[in-house]
């Protein structure tokens, strides 16, 4: 659509024009109520629609077995950073693989409540790679073995779920939700911020298995901190973030439109490729990350020269690229290329470093 | 607008029509950005505009002085159940006056984290007045004084504000927030809600005076349910509501344009007055509240007879009032005449409780 720029964010996030003109459409009156979805009682039978097919939909896309409950939250998944460990951390230890800054972050939250162990780390390789996983020294009395899958700042993923020798896994998963098939049976709890493949910032997807959901929490948990707080009342204990979880539900419909998470995979794969493939044979150019745990989703890149990547930082911006500044923790360049990001910006985005290369190179 | 109906939803509530046009206009390309706001990066300098804005003209509408903060928060007021206890609870005691259902769910939130004092309460009476504030027996160990200032569900209003002697002030005016101007000066912590009078739910407003913002919380509360985590980065510590707070700037806007909440109070005043003489001089409906301590935003009423009840309610929705069912722990009916209301809504629901009294009278 005409004045709309191509958007590299790492979330909030580019979303499905489809979607945004369907939530422009119904703004004062959603689906014949004579209201904006902003405007329903969450009690009222309106929005109970707009809430259980947002469910429906996902648990077919994820194909999420029935003895997983979907939950959707607020607060982030700086909130889910103490709620698993609130929620989850019996015996007040855990192990923690720390892949980049998020879980790294959620490690540290979760020493706030009992004994957290570092089983793997590639911190010494400035998270450049995903440690070896391949034999993990799981603590007998660990509550769960924790990771994050998909690290939106240093472009990792984790492409083979680990063993935890029985231990519950939780994984945060907001990177990389539904830009590809997961076998959710693998994972104890998933949680997703909406705000990168899903919806607006402030929904929470948490998907979690029964037997986890518990009462006995740790002690002072506050009762919305609770999992069973809200799969009790299917996410209405009390008011959910309503219009969140309609523009959620309307990605979810986009999403089987197009043909599922398989056919996404398909999509993501051949964006992410354009971009390596070009960043592999670039004189000027080059990734960050080691090529077998490079993520579809967020690709860092760097020139090198910290002056030069502020020049193609500002270039591009004034070209229509938005958003390609790494994270003021990595310096250098990053694309996010999430399921709403169509094939034509990458393509964009890589006439365009063909071009500085070729001025700048 | 046409279909559009009158919406006296207790929240999610109605918006004020300019600003969900406003918003539709917006969706795909906000400011010239080429993005909605959905889309932005909470860091970007499009969204920062948003969000200083926002609590600029807050801070404009409700006169907030300088030395509190204003926090965009997630998770509604149950989170604040939690959270004012877990930073203000330094003594782990605290006096709470229980007003309402509110007001006896924090009192029980806050019992998770230390001695809990019912100082005043109308329970006894079945919440259809506001307790006796005149001389609160204030426990000297008290880390503050805690009240809902406008009950939801019972529609009552606290008028004048008790003496606390000395200790700070904690108010829930969640759902008279921006009906009528108060001395934020008389409070140590206030917070809203936005769903019922300032935008969609998934926004919580905290107006936090800054002494009250300290390190030494209780042990094991976790980063997120810290107000200085929110205070010390600018409601920027992780991604915020966006388009929560988007919507609630909105409603600041047209606020001010409306005059600014002296203005609303007129209005307000003037809603409920209609509704209130009817209900005083009717055969058939009745208030349930003490008048001195009736709200102008929550208006419940009976007939008396729970058949009738629901019939009013069936055929009340049938004409294009919705919403107007009590809280299922009251029964009966409730108006709820928030800003966005017009005062035609409630000229409308007059003809039609007149015309149902003469016709079941």
């Amino acid at each position: 659509m005409e004045g709309r720029v191509y958007n590299f964010s790492a979330g909030p996030a580019m979303l499905p024009e489809p979607v945004l003109k369907q939530a422009a459409a119904e703004m004062l009156n959603c689906g014949g109520s004579g209201m904006s979805v902003m405007e329903m009682s969450h009690r009222s039978k309106d929005f109970e629609a707009i809430l259980d097919s947002a469910e429906a939909d996902l648990r077919e896309l994820m194909g999420i077995p029935q003895n997983y409950h979907v939950l959707f939250l607020q607060g982030g998944g700086c909130t889910q950073f103490a709620m698993v460990p609130m929620n989850l951390m019996r015996n007040r230890t855990a192990d923690y693989i720390v892949s980049g800054q998020w879980s790294k972050k959620a490690s540290a939250e979760a020493r706030l409540f009992g004994q957290v162990n570092i089983i793997a780390s590639s911190e010494g390789e400035n998270f450049s790679r995903v440690p070896d996983l391949s034999n993990l020294p799981v603590s007998p009395d660990a509550d769960y073995v924790y990771l994050c899958q998909n690290e939106t700042i240093h472009g990792t993923t984790i492409r083979q779920i680990p063993d935890t020798k029985g231990k519950p896994l939780a994984a945060d998963i907001s990177s990389m939700f539904l830009s590809e098939p997961l076998d959710v049976s693998r994972y104890g709890l998933l949680f997703a911020g909406a705000q990168k493949n899903a919806g607006p910032a402030g929904v929470t997807v948490v998907i979690i298995r029964d037997d986890l959901v518990r009462e006995d929490v740790l002690p002072g948990t506050p009762t919305m901190m609770r999992y069973k707080t809200h799969a009790d009342t299917h996410s209405l204990y009390n008011t959910p973030p309503c219009w969140g979880i309609y523009i959620c539900g309307l990605v979810f419909k986009w999403l089987k439109e197009l043909g599922g998470l398989t056919a996404m995979r398909e999509r993501n794969e051949k964006k992410a490729a354009l971009l390596y493939q070009f960043l592999d044979r670039s004189g000027l150019f080059h990734g960050t990350v080691r090529k077998q745990d490079r993520s579809l989703m967020n690709v860092p890149f760097l020139t090198g020269d910290k002056a030069l990547d502020d020049k193609f930082v500002a270039e591009s911006e004034a070209a229509g690229l938005r958003n390609l500044k790494g994270h003021r923790s990595v310096g250098g360049m990053r694309a996010s290329l999430y399921n709403a990001v169509p094939y034509e910006a990458v393509e964009k985005l890589l006439a365009f470093m063909e071009k500085f290369e070729k001025e700048n190179g």
